[in-house]
């Protein structure tokens, strides 16, 4: 199997899980406008980079993906969550993302706040209900449930997002920016990457491979959105080029400049292929994942 | 033991664990104006009604209010999440609540907005936690915690959300009225109540005992709230009162009038304490919160 063949396989098992999940809260759920403003925001295009990473985790460690699928889901979901609210007039107020109007753009700030606030919700009741129904496996749900709402959290996601957010206008040192990105996006992308592992109980040495590789692909991912809004065009992204320039945010670029950001993709990306050596030929995919965010054009 | 005594020391019990709970969190977390917009809300004067018949249910049972601190700190902090959001200038736009500034009037919109988040999902992940370390009680309190993801989201306060935001400036059938309060403050109040009794392992008949003297002072509490915008004064509530009329709200009072309303108010209060009367003398205190509720002026 070939890597678009592989990635093409794991987006499908995402999207056609949250299609179906969002159907069912269609029928069952009274208030359909709330329902839609949810699933306009989860179906918008997204790459499910989170929900991938996890199903080739699964998939490298012989686990079954349909196993998973509901914490797939649930990442998906928190990536979403955090995306509408990011989007919000009084915090970055974007017009777009992906090429597609934001959910506020479309639904109103109203709904676009109680709507984040509810894939937020649904994604943690989901990881309870499976949890619930988890048989003699609870114990490793509820554990792996745990490093998802750390993830996300005071000293996660939304910590970066502070960070991010109090950072605005002003210089920041490199220091401060690696905090930042290891909070904001670093420690979903871990958490996806770790929470199979520890669901599936491997040993310590082989989780903390595993956190070095997802640690080094996440920044890898924020080096090469930063170079892409130096060097992507709009059609590409969906969104307006330049504006980290326009809006003086620090950037690896800002900071390194551009061939000093690309010499780090490329150091980043080896370390985060290296340290899947200890697995061996099944982890072809998950390197290949690798390039793949070094190189991506959006 | 009388009625504000008790209510005294079960009120201490949660303020005491909140306290420390967010006390934690500050030595914990480096983003310190993160902690501070979340705690200024949880600290901000609450009655804790819903975290106090949790503690009261589990007494009545004969179960340990200390090992419930945990859903009763999470359920605090899922009703403070709310009452952030709800009051941000594209929701309510409230600029006082029970007579302190409200979040984004102090810390501002965006950092109100992500106090909210992380509350939310501090809220599960104390759940998680609590859950992942409670032996060969995971169960229940798995159990239990789905019962609060689904009375906090989509299909129960966020719902009642949803239609409050789509009722506005419109007349409201008697109906949706009620459907709202039941999602919107009802079902946050029933998961108070029956989350002791799911944990330990009430019969279902009691549970439906329970279940009906919930819904009944949520209704009571809604009625009580629609009457004092009408009586109370502005000392008492902390905010400006008769602005459900000026924002032409429909309400209790507006639907049935002001002696209707009462009569109602007294007509749920009865149904609220006869429910109890399965469970004895030990149910004294809940008919008691049943009379408060009913009576408070604030």
């Amino acid at each position: 199997m070939n890597f678009k063949e592989e990635m093409r396989n794991l987006t499908t098992l995402v999207d056609d899980y949250l299609v179906k999940y969002f159907d069912r809260l269609n029928r069952e759920v009274p208030e359909k406008r709330l329902v839609e403003s949810m699933s306009y925001s989860v179906m918008a295009g997204g790459k499910r980079i989170r929900p991938v990473l996890m199903l080739a985790v699964t998939k490298m460690l012989s686990g079954d993906p349909q196993e998973v699928m509901p914490f797939a889901a649930a990442i998906e979901m928190i990536h979403t969550y955090s995306l509408i609210h990011d989007d919000l007039p009084a915090m970055d107020n974007d017009d777009y993302r992906r090429g597609k109007l934001t959910n506020h753009k479309v639904f109103g700030e109203a709904m676009a706040i109680l709507a984040g606030d509810a894939l937020l919700n649904e994604a943690f009741s989901l990881l309870f209900e499976a949890s619930a129904n988890a048989g003699d496996k609870m114990e490793h749900w509820v554990k792996a449930s745990c490093i998802i709402a750390r993830a996300a959290g005071r000293d996660g996601m939304i910590a970066g997002q502070v960070i991010d957010m109090e950072s605005e206008g002003t210089q920041v040192s490199a220091t401060k920016l690696k905090t930042m990105h290891r909070k904001k996006t670093g420690a979903l992308i871990t958490a996806s990457v770790i929470v199979p592992a520890v669901f599936l109980g491997l040993s310590e040495d082989k989780i903390k491979a595993l956190t070095e590789y997802a640690e080094n692909i996440g920044i890898a991912f924020q080096i090469r959105d930063d170079i892409l809004d130096v060097e992507g065009t709009i059609e590409e992204l969906g969104k307006p080029v330049g504006s980290d320039e326009r809006n003086r945010k620090t950037t690896y670029v800002s900071l390194y400049g551009l061939d000093g950001a690309k010499e780090m993709l490329r150091e980043v990306t080896r370390k985060a292929v290296e340290s899947l050596d200890v697995f061996g030929e099944r982890a072809w995919f998950l390197k290949e994942i690798a390039y793949y965010i070094a190189e991506r054009r959006n």
